[in-house]
């Protein structure tokens, strides 16, 4: 039986980290600049714990100066914007990532809002995100889709021309890598269809697809029915699912049915070791880019 | 033989322009207020000059206090900028408008941008596309999708769940077209699929459309075999066609094969007199929002 080619996130990723590693130390050879991103964690949800953890210990591999600001959980949106204002104006801070989920209490899309767009490498901020749709090349683009992007571009995958399904509409993945996809560009060109909760042929849609993406949030979504021979599926998917024989009483999986899949795909990501590694090649290169842009900045002054 | 209803833009207009002109009426007696558009345009464009005068007489009709201001073809971008950043600060200007195409030396990106975009009643500049990509209620709409979002509202065309076509991936259209029809939202939860130029298949993406909204700038792209029987044609198109019989030598035609067409579709819009009246009074409409939110800083500060 034919098996579809794995798409390795992890090698990769690894290749996009040497290269920042690469510019990090071209940028304290020209400037005598480290880059320092600024994790900021409200809470003690464990997810985000760890996520902002593996992150920092990446950045700090690299060379890229991390701290970390730890809230309370009933921490008042004025007290955060209060935060995020003091480090808009630190110099030695060149990105800035406030971990999602935030508590109720705040304002998620104030947040983003107030980082200074310079420093959003999260790419969340409205102004990057109305360039990302506008063709204007943002400073930053959202790590997740972007990451998805190089996946694609450096395993070879075509895109212009192609019938791309992504399934999900959320504002993280599905409606940012729609616009990167449609652009008229060397690596764009495709013709998106976002489908979401409330479209009808989802499965039509999928089975014509040159391209799907998945994410959508529900586990094991993407059946092998609706794939079509040899098209890639990307798994953006991280969900819970009960398992008493785990540690924690649950695993995660991904919106694809990965083992019927690859069947059926002709090129599809591991999950995990497809989509997730790529996230963070993106953040740490934002972070650098970031960095480049302010010592740009700087001598052009 | 079956005939399409006839989407009417001029009457769906008019009932905007008449909410617009009691809401003028309403911020003269409340706050003693008269909104008002400034124009810009550069150079001696026909069709430019055109456009602004007529979206000018519809705003003094509306009692809009309006402005054009002329600059020369070869004006420099920095003088143009100079102009834009003096209208931002005059409390008296709500909106202002610079009328595109703009000549070669002037980068139209960075002159949208420039607009404050609390006076960006074109909804043009990036922060409120972004917003309007993330469904986060841009101050304004781009006008000619939310014109043509209105048309479909108004005329009572069912959008949640129906299959969209978007024909072209344009800033001004086709892109904030499927930014506004996807969102999770009353008048939204539409699966769109954004076709263009690269597209494979766009025929067999128009025939299982509910609703087709040709915005390419091709005349007469759209025949009566690419559409569904009894779906809903929106022609955005403005092409002009060699025609000696006409007194310019030329006459204007829409994007969509309106007679064959007519005879296949459930509802279509006349062109003109479908989507070209509802630009403007979405322009209008977002002058006098301008104005509103204006007053409301005033009244909170």
């Amino acid at each position: 039986m034919p098996s579809a080619r794995l798409i390795d996130g992890k090698a990769i990723s690894a290749e996009i980290h040497s290269e920042t590693g690469a510019r990090v130390v071209a940028l304290r050879e020209k400037h005598g600049v480290v880059p320092g991103i600024t994790f900021v964690r409200v809470g003690e949800d464990p997810a985000s714990q760890a996520y902002v953890r593996m992150k920092g210990a990446k950045a700090e591999q690299l060379g890229i100066r991390s701290e970390t600001i730890v809230l309370e959980e009933k921490t008042a949106q004025a007290e955060l914007l209060a935060l995020i204002g003091r480090l808009n104006g630190d110099a030695k801070v060149h990105g800035i990532l406030v971990q999602a989920p935030l508590p109720k209490q705040i304002k998620e899309d104030e947040i983003f809002s107030a980082i200074d767009y310079r420093k959003d490498v999260d790419g969340f901020h409205p102004l990057n995100v109305g360039k990302l749709l506008l063709g204007q090349h943002p400073l930053f683009k959202p790590c997740t889709p972007a990451g998805v992007h190089e996946l694609l571009i450096r395993s070879g995958v075509p895109i212009r021309g192609a019938e791309v399904a992504v399934l999900g509409r959320g504002n993280i993945v599905g409606k940012p890598m729609a616009a990167i996809l449609l652009q008229k560009e060397e690596h764009g060109d495709a013709t998106v269809t976002l489908l979401h909760s409330r479209s009808k042929n989802i499965t039509e849609h999928c089975r014509r697809a040159d391209i799907i993406i998945a994410a959508m949030g529900q586990a094991h979504f993407v059946k092998a029915a609706m794939v079509k021979p040899g098209a890639v599926v990307i798994d953006v998917g991280v969900n819970r699912v009960n398992d008493p024989q785990a540690k924690n009483g649950y695993r995660l999986v991904g919106d694809v049915d990965f083992e019927a899949v690859r069947e059926v795909a002709g090129a599809i990501t591991p999950n995990p070791g497809g989509v997730g590694p790529m996230t963070i090649a993106m953040l740490l290169s934002n972070t650098v880019r970031a960095a480049e842009m302010a010592c740009d900045g700087e001598s052009r002054a």
